[in-house]
């Protein structure tokens, strides 16, 4: 990284980004802003103008001019679900999954997500920050300007604050921007397999009030599924955190429609994420929520599940946002841009929705809305300059990193 | 590219190759050499010695040695499919596809294979060539060190002879080798519509001599398929080919099986391609005539097709090698490393079997087992440094390109 400060995007062949500017919620899909031989003015990382044809560039030196040669620019991408803090990897349990080992029995050998917690909790801080900054910098690389992250791996109290305060760091010291979730509703650890509501107690009465405390995260998010949490212990935690400041987000209808999107609806929650199993009432629930769809297809790609309903929520008004889940157990990818050209192929939406879902929908999924997720005045200047002449060519050209450079706060990543 | 000589490869953590080394043919899948700690010596851009532990560096400068950092090191991948040489792109068909429309009317409206005609015809040697180059850019980065390149975008003597005469450049200017295929009967060009017996006659009569005086092809390839090519007009096709000097290749079985797997096995052609429609006589007739299944996952992903039964294959005794069919049409993606994960996750085959795909077999696809393919003492130093610790992590961690470096013919990339 040059970190070059950039105060003009000149010669932009099309500068595609979602309508429905500075919306608080997300908006309808596919509502997009197309201007050919576009120009873009930035000051302090901040989107001052945009327009087509040529800019006044009095005053801004040549080295603060980006030239895009013609090529496709959109905001940058809003990545609003990962669980990017966590050691080691489980490339291992690859093969055993292919050859059909159930992943109970991989569970029961100490593997899995308890595999992830057991490594998690013997690392330093420090040898997170360095795994996850890592993983941002491919990202940034792939076009994600801004990251979710949840924690989840630490299901204690010191290893979840340890998640949560290296995810603060990564977002005071990575250019790339973090926005924290807490999960410690994940998975019930091992030590209190046979006692669950002692961890539900040490939840909603120690872990969500020293988080609330020390402010470290914006969300609490629950894993609603059937031998996880089921909804009236998931309705417990996300009430006792939306008491304590944080808003809600719940991993529903993953394998099983439990009630999961009917409590997001319920208790407006901000996203529902996953939603492989969304029933109709489930759709209903998060319309009338004004709750985000938070899809996730690489994971059913990785785990050849079938692909949520993306046809049927837009259908019915409800906004959807792609993520990554990027994860070491269900999902080892970060690339957002593979999860368009997946959300292209096998939610078939639209290029417009798609790009919707992956900036301005995604930051709404996250509350930021009004600062990122698309190109306009007053906005951070997050873009990717694409190698790509039209937006059609991002869902086409599958398999290669398209990104020709990357802005992040006005700065040339 | 610094075009740094390479003498000796250090401080390998892993190095996997496929055994059966110098085949001819294709060999048995999952027959990998594992060396860990391993080292690799180059000489004159070929590979003099492999072994464990620390080499002898003596009369070696430190510029030529390029340490590993305890990763993996694979051979270089082989795509043994191609159509790397067209004109223009054909991003505004997905939309298209994604909506529906059938191909048949894209086609009938100008679109499909005879749009891409129309651009490469149209298209100066000099515009194909730097098309192509920047895209054997593209797969160098991603690992690929040989490409097979098949004409059939010109059908007619002008135009396929200015194909293969740029695939032959790109073989002699370009860093990655290209090997070329004659594949004129790719389609019916529109002139010929109503007269196909005479576009039959201009193939057998005047195109592959022509292609065979200038020796531009080491092989012939026909696309037998319903509507297409038929059986008996594959094999006069096919047969004149070998009588001046091209060895057969079929796309056989990709939406019928017509039979052109079976003809593949009685004119012992080298490789079948697609193979989706594959039935059990074809199995059998590619195993009698030594004939390597050459499977294209990336087209299957693409255009939400079945993938082709590799299990089925390769308990039958046929080798399985796995490319990219990078085309304009039905697989835009040039990637290998994404070709490895669908061969994984769909073929469901051991990482063991993916190696040996893309690399020993492939190079047996193209006939150049003999110098590519695997890493032993004799054959050229073409192999790549992943950022990864072991092979399983290649197919685990999809989405980013893993490559950290490449070494082709002795040279970093």
């Amino acid at each position: 990284m040059n970190d070059q400060r950039i105060c003009a995007v000149i010669n932009i062949g099309i500068l595609a980004t979602p309508k429905g500017l500075k919306a608080k919620a997300g908006t309808q899909q596919g509502e997009i802003l197309s201007l050919k031989n576009a120009y873009l003015l930035i000051e302090d990382g901040f989107i001052k103008e945009l327009g087509t044809g040529t800019p006044d560039l009095t005053g801004i030196k040549a080295d603060q001019i980006l030239d895009a040669g013609g090529r496709l620019v959109t905001p940058g991408l809003v990545d609003a679900h990962t669980h990017l803090v966590f050691g080691g990897w489980r490339a291992h349990e690859l093969q055993q999954k292919l050859a059909g080992v159930p992943y109970l029995d991989i569970l029961a050998a100490g593997g899995g997500i308890l595999n992830t917690v057991g490594q998690t909790r013997k690392a330093t801080e420090n040898e997170l920050f360095n795994k996850a900054a890592k993983a941002l910098d491919g990202m940034i690389a792939l076009g994600t300007t801004t990251v979710e992250a949840k924690s989840g791996y630490g299901l204690d109290l010191e290893n979840e604050l340890k998640q949560l305060r290296v995810a603060k760091q990564l977002d005071e010291r990575h250019l790339v921007d973090v926005v924290s979730t807490l999960m410690v509703a994940h998975a019930v650890p091992s030590e209190y397999k046979h006692n669950r509501n002692a961890f539900l107690d040490l939840i909603l009465n120690t872990i969500i009030p020293a988080v609330a405390q020390e402010n470290l995260a914006a969300f609490c998010d629950v894993f609603c599924e059937t031998g996880v949490f089921d909804v009236a212990e998931s309705k417990a935690i996300l009430l006792c955190a939306q008491a304590h400041g944080m808003r809600s987000k719940i991993h529903a209808d993953e394998i099983d429609a439990i009630g999961g999107s009917e409590l997001a609806g319920e208790l407006k929650a901000i996203s529902a994420e996953h939603l492989i199993a969304l029933q109709d009432s489930g759709i209903a629930s998060l319309k009338t929520g004004g709750t985000i769809a938070c899809l996730l297809p690489a994971t059913s790609f990785y785990l050849g599940k079938p692909y949520a309903r993306a046809q049927n929520l837009i259908a019915a008004g409800v906004p959807v946002a792609i993520a990554s889940d990027f994860n070491p157990g269900s999902c080892p990818s970060y690339s957002l841009q593979f999860c368009m050209n997946l959300a292209a192929y096998n939610y078939r939406m639209s290029s417009e929705q798609v790009l919707t879902s992956v900036t301005l929908n995604a930051a709404a999924a996250i509350d930021k809305a009004k600062i990122i997720g698309s190109l306009e005045a007053g906005k951070l200047a997050d873009l990717v300059i694409w190698d790509a002449e039209t937006l059609d060519f991002l869902f086409y050209r599958f398999g290669s990193n398209l990104v020709k450079s990357v802005v992040k706060r006005g700065i040339l990543v």
